[in-house]
């Protein structure tokens, strides 16, 4: 029973992740470094987001604050505490502060980031209550980066 | 000569300190936590922004989060390097990370947050080029917070 759950929450995170991706997509055809992010509530997608600190020449505006505010919006809640915070990259310092606030029941990543890792744990970083999981379609994840920046070279 | 200079500064940090005490007190008539902000540029004001998570119904609408967007929309750059943050609370680790982000030039603080230091060196979490000074009109900045706290007893 443990193992069916476990492997059912698997496949919701890869499929969730997915949804993730193609808003990491749309940022990469807007020349954007291609991250994506969704909010997921009670299976129901409640808001989609991709970096947009170019566009908006606003180095803050990564695809998770962006994803926050617009579950706020739609939730006119004062936490996402039955919400999942699914990003195509490990959230940064400022991602992971927020996260913080929203008090969101989990938070799903896939590529880890081993360069902005300014701090060794980030855990700590996180609300007490949220749960964190990493390496979700990461190499799916890392490889959209990689074409990216190889574009950029 | 340095005594001169030294003192010069702590001058324009009272007197910008004061401009962000100003917006503390316009997110207090709106019943909002009274933390405010400004950031400065060339001495000149070019942002200002007070807390207005409850107004937007978004936790993470902290006073220098929209300092920062305000900057940059007034700027239209990608950093704000020669730019100082003046906010009346030690900022959170999401305002940490995301004052990496800008690389600004410094960020002055009022009031030591005790509660929400989550982790003992906040210094780390800033770009290492920004320059950080706390305890600026530190009790009066506090005063605020108290008397809000206080009213919602």
């Amino acid at each position: 029973m443990i193992t069916f759950v476990k492997f059912s929450i698997m496949i919701d995170d890869e499929y969730y992740m997915r949804a993730a991706l193609v808003e990491a997509e749309r940022a990469l055809e807007k020349d954007e470094i291609p991250i994506g992010a969704i909010i997921v509530c009670n299976d129901k997608i409640i808001a989609k987001a991709h970096n947009l600190t170019e566009s908006l020449c606003d180095t803050t505006a990564h695809a998770e604050m962006q994803a926050f505010t617009s579950a706020f919006a739609y939730l006119g809640s004062k936490y996402l505490k039955d919400c999942t915070l699914y990003v195509t990259l490990e959230p940064c310092v400022m991602c992971a502060g927020a996260a913080y606030w929203t008090q969101i029941d989990r938070v799903v990543f896939g590529a880890y980031d081993l360069k902005h890792t300014t701090i060794k744990n980030k855990k700590q970083l996180y609300h007490p209550q949220t749960k964190i999981t990493g390496g979700i379609l990461a190499d799916e994840c890392a490889a959209i980066l990689t074409r990216f920046f190889k574009m950029k070279r």
